[in-house]
């Protein structure tokens, strides 16, 4: 008997058949002898359509506070359905919101983080043999204050409370049946993967791969929580994400991801002087701008270029802010492009492999593309590039790497070591 | 500055639009000065569509706990919203869940009663300058189980947290003026009352005047809270209810109910020895059969008739019930009729002045209906009749009675007394 914790998302609950076909799911492995926790999300766009709700009542930014209670009723009437349909199959099912299953979370709205789980009550009903539903994405402050913890939450909450109870897995289910090497719909050939690391998954999370939320998997990895990734809609294995340990060796790449979301911004001829890279990138901060890649390239004629990437939505902010500091800078002009596309590589095998990068470059520019912005960690390198011919790219890569063949990308996956 | 408990019913908050003008309405008493507590319930028609949901996914009757947990959302989506809607007003807002505002009740489901309100939250935020917003229908039991109050539980909650927190006045917001003489959509001369004593609006919500609930009418008389009914549509005077004994004096009819949700059941030649009507009414009773009228005729060659009327809905389980206990009571034949209705007469002052139900008779007779079953108590008369003539026989009540006239209707109204 193993205590598992299930996490389906919105969309694995989106209507009232898929709510039925998860309560089956549920009420399957709790007659193959296990204890089960089921976290679950809102149903489909109920998230969406509370917003709505609220803008048309709320002029502006409507208080954080508020946004909280009202969105935190999305999960409240999941957990109650699904307790129902798992009652309907004759098993003995009670839900619980985030206060009620002991989430509590700093006295922060919207993004809250977890500071202590006190799961005296998921625990009790398990030993009174029922199954446990709770509330995602939602907890509270020590003051009794509703919060949550902000995209990607119910993640951050199957896992956390994995961690609090020890259970033995903990299982995300969502609609694709693991992490891919690459994108599927962009790469034919890619991949489903048997297993990653966490910080190769933390790296894909952060890179746009959306099976699971990056504040997740680093919770996992603090606390060596054993995750799975797989499908709602059926039975295939997903794919492990543990340590790196514990994993087979001889992966240099394990996948490839791209991120459209990028805008370049650049700023030409700054007069060099010291302190001038911090006042830019301070005036963007301060208009909450996330800057990603940041390139300082070499001075001519005492001036030089700086080119950074932000996110579409912050294109215009970013320009008006460094528009703002333009006399205390100093600069001839700032620019901006966008349909650009950033693609990684990503391995934890790469630092201790030279050349890993070089073969990067020389795939994109074999195929004739301008690489124009690169930034690279341990684990990955990104590049920069017109996303007009990112299809190409990524399958290049892919060969490249040798991720197309399955004796690679099956490399150490569950089947053999379970 | 008095400190003002407003209730706000669900087609009080029903679209964006009106949620706004609410929220206008309610800006408009704390600048004049008043600390504001409202309690609001949820919006229009969300309750019946999280039933529906329920129905999809869950075969036969859910658990009522998960029914609790479901249905509360309502509320919560409300005073989030309502707050935000203030908040855009300018003024400071803070919305409370049932639990969040202390409101403690029974460790039972769908209709728990309140134990215990400690509206520590409350105060402290109306000491702070907000105008708190509190989710009607809801509580907590003392094991952290999220209990509702049943049907008009908004209104109880409101007159429950006035009573608390010491409120000056508990203003029951709704879509018509007030409390009348009679239903306007039956007696055009029907008139709005300026007040009500408390027994008398019991009596008045008890035979169907859906203005008020009564189980909130009983708590305001036993904590002698000031209750006032009135339109969220329009600043009319409402109806206040209040103690018989602050009122003028001098009315003795103070409106007319009729209820035509009536069944008659009719068991005839019973044999007359002790104990038949006891089992009759316990086999009722265990049949879950709330009863309303009982009556007995006389005894005709060792056999009686016994009559009692029911709601529409219990008419198929009380006569399967009464068939059951055949073999033990002895009787001929058990029927039943519908398309009655229950015509009842309510003032407190009719109990020091004869001849008051006579004159009801009267007036029955006098249109040639016949009168099926009366009953009586001390401050109201009943009579089931067929409901073909109802409007006839009320408006001819109405005249009676002298409620047509203005002086009558409005003697002791609250602008004389304020």
């Amino acid at each position: 008997m193993s205590l598992i914790v299930m996490k389906f998302g919105g969309s694995s609950v989106g209507t009232p058949e898929r709510m039925k076909r998860v309560a089956s799911r549920i009420v399957e492995r709790k007659r193959e002898g296990h204890q089960c926790v089921v976290v679950v999300s809102a149903m489909g766009d109920t998230t969406d359509e509370l917003i709505d709700l609220s803008k048309q009542i709320a002029d502006g930014n409507p208080p954080a506070r508020e946004m909280d209670m009202l969105l935190t009723t999305g999960e409240q009437v999941s957990v109650a359905l699904l307790s129902m349909a798992i009652h309907s199959l004759g098993e003995p099912a009670v839900s619980f919101t985030g206060w009620q299953a002991g989430m509590y979370t700093e006295a922060v709205h919207a993004k809250a983080r977890i500071t202590d789980i006190q799961p005296k009550r998921v625990l009790a009903a398990l030993d009174a043999g029922q199954i446990v539903i709770v509330a995602g994405f939602q907890g509270m402050s020590e003051e009794g204050e509703i919060t949550t913890l902000g995209r990607g939450g119910s993640d951050t909450t199957a896992v956390a409370l994995a961690a609090a109870i020890k259970a033995d897995v903990c299982e995300i289910f969502t609609d694709v049946d693991g992490v891919y090497s690459t994108d599927p719909r962009v790469v034919k050939c890619a991949r489903k993967l048997g297993e990653i690391s966490y910080d190769e998954m933390l790296e894909l999370a952060n890179l746009g791969a959306a099976v699971l939320h990056p504040r997740a998997v680093e919770y996992a990895k603090n606390y060596n929580v054993s995750l799975v990734v797989r499908s709602s809609f059926n039975h295939n294995e997903g794919t492990y994400v543990k340590e790196e340990a514990a994993m087979e060796q001889g992966i240099v790449v394990r996948g490839i991801a791209y991120d459209k979301n990028v805008a370049r911004i650049s700023i030409l001829g700054v007069e060099e002087k010291p302190g001038q890279l911090a006042k830019v990138f301070t005036a963007l901060a301060n208009a909450q701008v996330d800057v990603d890649i940041i390139v300082q390239s070499g001075v001519l004629n005492g001036l030089a270029d700086f080119s950074c990437t932000v996110s579409l939505a912050d294109r215009e902010t970013a320009l008006q802010a460094i528009e703002a500091i333009r006399p205390s800078v100093g600069f001839r002009e700032v620019t901006s492009e966008i349909n650009l596309v950033k693609v990684s590589i990503v391995g934890a095998g790469m630092v201790s492999t030279p050349g890993v990068a070089a073969k990067m470059f020389e795939v994109i520019s074999d195929l004739g593309i301008s690489i124009l912005l690169v930034s690279t960690s341990e684990i990955k390198t990104s590049c920069v590039i017109e996303n007009s011919r990112l299809n190409e790219v990524i399958s290049a890569l892919h060969s490249a790497y040798g991720l197309d063949t399955e004796e690679t990308a099956f490399v150490g996956g569950p089947s053999e070591r379970r």
